[in-house]
């Protein structure tokens, strides 16, 4: 079965975005050295990447773009070379490398996805997606990284995905990012 | 300056109650006994108690009943005893041990009790009062018990009160449970 799990930045507050759908909050402090060193241990970039469309639509415009390529040149190419799902019922096309267009629901689809053979499954932002699948039971782990930011409002990764998890790893950085990674409970 | 710090068990979403105001999410597990030891230590008890009014009310009708001196004799002794602030436009007496009624915009009262002498103040649940005076700036420090558990709807405690903080201190309990203290950023 491949796995599959969720990997955001979120506030205190445990938001992905603020209510104007800006995840800038991600962006302070993330050029610690301690904390890239982290970023690309975790992120090996041999996962293949699941997204909704908003989430695919920012990615999409960054990554394959010169300023990502001279900003950060091994991740950009990590994320253009890697398999990419998108989910959505409006776009008509997916024109980034890689990329798979996806019609279908999301939670029949990744569990269908889940029995095939290939890389583990990585969700990147897409809390409507991340809320769909969790209900469902299909997101084996749940990577934060809680950034020492109050939003005071924004959009939640588990809208009506009440449930118990089990937590797995913690790591305190020096930039006052935890990052808390759990696991689906037993 | 007496300090004011906020303590509060959350949800991995954020939450401090769910959607209908129930917190017994915060009660799985909380008879660990290495969480015991921490939470005697961190609430020393010397502290007054800051309430909005829904909060108030469940505390009141726990913590002088003969079931709290039973399930846990010390911190009903000391939830008692202790100096206690209620805010409340719809209140008209507060009956519960040395609990003062306050009917003044809960931002100017703190920042007036604050310059006055006596002990530190703790807010517990009562999210609409600590949003309130985040955004006035008026809460020193706060205290998060993350709970292995999302609810997937609930009450925030920060509603419109965005800010960077500063990561004070950090522990992960073996139950799963991570405590984070934050203090208001230089």
């Amino acid at each position: 079965m491949r796995k599959v799990s969720v990997f955001n930045n979120v506030s205190i507050d445990g938001y992905y975005t603020d209510a104007d759908n800006d995840y800038g909050f991600a962006h302070e402090g993330a050029d610690d050295p301690e904390l890239q060193k982290f970023t690309a241990a975790n992120a090996k970039g041999e996962n293949a990447l699941v997204f909704g469309r908003l989430t695919y639509e920012l990615m999409a415009a960054w990554w394959p773009s010169k300023d990502a390529a001279r900003a950060m040149p091994e991740v950009a190419k990590g994320m253009n070379a890697a398999p990419k799902y998108v989910f959505s019922l409006t776009l008509s096309k997916a024109d980034w490398a890689n990329t798979t267009l996806l019609k279908s629901d999301p939670a029949k689809e990744i569990a269908r996805l889940k029995k095939t053979a290939g890389p583990d499954l990585t969700i990147l932002g897409s809390g409507s997606i991340v809320a769909q699948l969790a209900k469902a039971g299909l997101v084996d782990e749940v990577q934060l990284m809680v950034c020492p930011v109050v939003l005071g409002a924004g959009k939640s990764q588990f809208a009506g995905a009440r449930a118990r998890w089990t937590l797995a790893r913690s790591r305190t950085f020096g930039n006052g990012r935890v990052f808390l990674a759990y696991e689906l409970a037993a």
